[in-house]
């Protein structure tokens, strides 16, 4: 499932898309569990911040790991395609062992990060073991393709959703976030219409899948997460001229899942905490 | 799956859930497929309404149904359980060929029309070939169970929604309405936690599910309809005192149809138009 091969060897770290909301997420359980992944107070840590409409934010989560007690946190800003080539930031991800990728306006991350050094370097570090976080819009990020925009409702629309390349830690994934607020069922599975291959998670606020190198995938957070497997679907043509009309979608598959439970994402099957 | 059966041996009429906003209804193709099932010009359909927020409604599907060349449009007004018994109008639903019945504070419908006269003779006349068409609330109230009230919501929570005694049309349905714009996959999805027998239909605004005697559903309209299919489900443990804890719900089939799909209730098959 994943593109991004080990080339040495190792174990590819783990891909860990947070549904956003940032307040809760620094005093929650998904911190800490990622912290512990990343080898606990010895770990360090690289927060990677391309621009934000929020400045401070990076040292809100710089803070948040410290308050975890991680020894190392590196801040790292790239601010145009040109940072994304500095050698110091680059020797900076060559040491850490996990990276924290915060959201932005969608389309800055693809437009800044896409196909640099940087982006090249997470790929084959977390091919090697490297672990990588993302929340909010750095959760989308996470795979190979992304939804850049969207709007809300439950039907699916042609018109309802763009998508982007993303990061491509992971292949046949489709990441959207702040999922429980904002009704966002329609533009997911417009995606996945595009993307019948890919399997679809849609992720509340404070909540996260951790994606371990076995495709397994368990869920930690205050919230749900939805999963849609569109590999039976089939749907209605799709007029060039008439992209705003609803699409008729059938057989998909559909689950929720919430803390502890678990999804192979290998084989489509969740299994519920007992 | 329907509750009332046909004592005199004649097929059950259409059932009509339509997913709200008069204003488009009014205007729209669904108040016209119904005319027509009712006979067209000739027909005689009755407009029920109980307390409405908008009490000049009523008249607006009157000179609607007018519009449309229909001869005789009987407005049906129940303020109290007492006007349910009144004999002047069990005669005119004794004679009408279409029954109407217009949206209100969901509690209300339950309120003032269950278990009546009038319930019991809207129950009797569509097992006999009556059909009966409502619109929001007045959509949700046609089978034995509805949603009374619940909050908006992708991911399932126990307190998310509560149920209430419908007017007993069909049984094994849950219907929402006012789909697209509110965001109630959650309380729906918990409506069929508690009834995992039921199909459950999510109508968006302006769009109606045509269902025959033989339980095929077609779709009318210019929104989508959601359709959830629970037969698989498995979901977790609802702790009494957790309710606002978000709860796994796995095997759920989802399909999404627009206008001149089919789906059989029975079956649980889909159909795209083609």
């Amino acid at each position: 499932m994943s593109r991004a091969k080990a080339s040495t060897g190792g174990t590819r770290g783990f891909i860990v898309p947070i549904g956003g909301d940032g307040r809760r997420i620094r005093k929650a359980s998904i911190l800490r569990r990622f912290v512990q992944l990343c080898g606990g107070s010895r770990a360090h840590i690289a927060i990677v911040a391309t621009v934000s409409e929020m400045p401070d934010a990076g040292y809100r989560y710089e803070r948040a790991f410290r308050d975890l007690r991680v020894d190392r946190v590196s801040l790292l800003r790239f601010g145009t395609r040109a940072d994304c080539e500095s050698e110091r930031d680059l020797e900076v991800l060559d040491s850490v062992d996990g990276i924290f990728l915060m959201g932005s306006e969608t389309v800055h991350l693809s437009e800044t990060l896409g196909n640099t050094s940087v982006a090249q370097k997470i790929r084959n570090r977390n091919a090697q073991g490297m672990h990588v976080a993302g929340t909010s819009t750095g959760a989308a990020f996470l795979p190979e393709q992304m939804i850049a925009s969207g709007q809300s409702g439950t039907t699916p629309r042609a018109d309802i959703v763009e998508l982007a390349p993303g990061l491509g830690l992971i292949g046949q994934l489709i990441i959207d976030q702040h999922y429980r607020h904002q009704d966002r069922l329609g533009r997911l599975l417009m995606a996945l219409t595009y993307n019948p291959l890919a399997i679809g998670i849609g992720l509340d606020e404070d909540t996260a899948a951790f994606i371990g190198p076995d495709h397994g995938l368990q869920v930690v957070g205050s919230g749900g997460i939805t999963i849609v497997n569109p590999s039976q679907l089939q749907h209605s043509a799709i007029h060039p001229d008439r992209r705003h009309a609803p699409v008729s979608v059938i057989g998909l598959h559909l689950d929720i899942l919430v803390e502890g439970d678990l999804y192979d994402l290998a084989a489509h099957r969740a299994t519920i905490k007992r």
